[in-house]
């Protein structure tokens, strides 16, 4: 047994699903998943029964390590205002990288429209995560209504990954001065 | 001659277009658009170069509308603090109408991921006379930094529109707050 094994066609069409369908959308046609992937198109049928399936399930596969992406590990000794900063600096840093295109959670609903879509809810409860990220640390941290400064957050959140993913704004000195805004008038330590 | 006259092929193309579009995704067939149009693939073809074209002339035909929907009527007396206060309140009147999936042209470059797409041109238009709205009321009301507000503004405005869009958040109890928490500090008359 060697200690790399190669990806299995579940996998490769696991990957190639996520990274595709975020850089050209989820209109993107079977085939060419499955010619990325290596995979033929009645081994991905026997693998997932549609193109849905396999959609939800390439965004799941991606949800720790997204998570694991933005989020400050637990018991790092920061106070809640610097974890929740955290987050943001992360998704300053990430939106300069060339293939950014926003939070891909967020790009999936806009994109499929329809909120019940396997892979919609999958997006769903990962942006719910994190909204419930930011509601622990906003109630750690003494904030006057700590379920407001959670929505607030999530909106500067999908802002910014959004007026990024499109070019918009490059958020250089404006995510900062935006979350001092909303902190302080919070009483967040 | 009557005041109504029957709309043209090009007219209910375009309707139809930026309606369909805009519900179910940039990734609409044009099959489905020249049917919901009453108009033949040649007659098409003959009118637009291509889907792309449609797409783009679609988006420019609601651009002013769009900005009615938002805008306050120039020289209303009210102070700039409450003409963007008013824009606010349209997105979420906006948001309670079970149509309702977010700012188009928000949408449209999120899903398209190309920013040189022609459509994608005419949505990026479209934002930036919203951020010079913003920007010329931060200026009228005396803003400290009226660059900076008018970007803090669309960040709000985007991700509002986004998480409304995707049924994350009713925005209920969060718009108001959150302005003022980026207007006051600006010093907004």
């Amino acid at each position: 047994m060697t200690a790399q094994t190669k990806p299995t066609s579940r996998e490769r069409l696991l990957e190639a699903t996520a990274t595709l369908a975020y850089r050209q959308g989820v209109g993107i046609g079977v085939e060419e998943l499955c010619k990325a992937a290596g995979v033929s198109k009645r081994s991905m049928y026997q693998l997932f029964r549609s193109k849905d399936e396999l959609l939800a399930a390439s965004l799941e596969r991606r949800a720790d390590s997204y998570a694991a992406s933005l989020l400050p590990v637990t018991g790092d000794g920061r106070s809640p205002r610097e974890r929740i900063r955290h987050v943001f600096e992360q998704v300053q840093s990430q939106a300069h990288e060339p293939e950014f295109r926003g939070c891909p959670y967020l790009a999936v609903q806009v994109e499929l429209k329809d909120q019940n879509h396997p892979a919609s809810q999958v997006a769903h409860r990962v942006k719910e995560s994190l909204t419930g990220f930011f509601r622990a640390e906003a109630d750690q941290g003494g904030a006057s209504d700590p379920d407001l400064l959670a929505r607030q957050l999530m909106l500067v959140f999908d802002g910014a990954s959004a007026r990024a993913g499109i070019g918009a704004d490059n958020l250089a000195g404006l995510i900062e001065p935006t979350l001092s805004s909303l902190l302080d008038p919070a009483g967040m330590r």
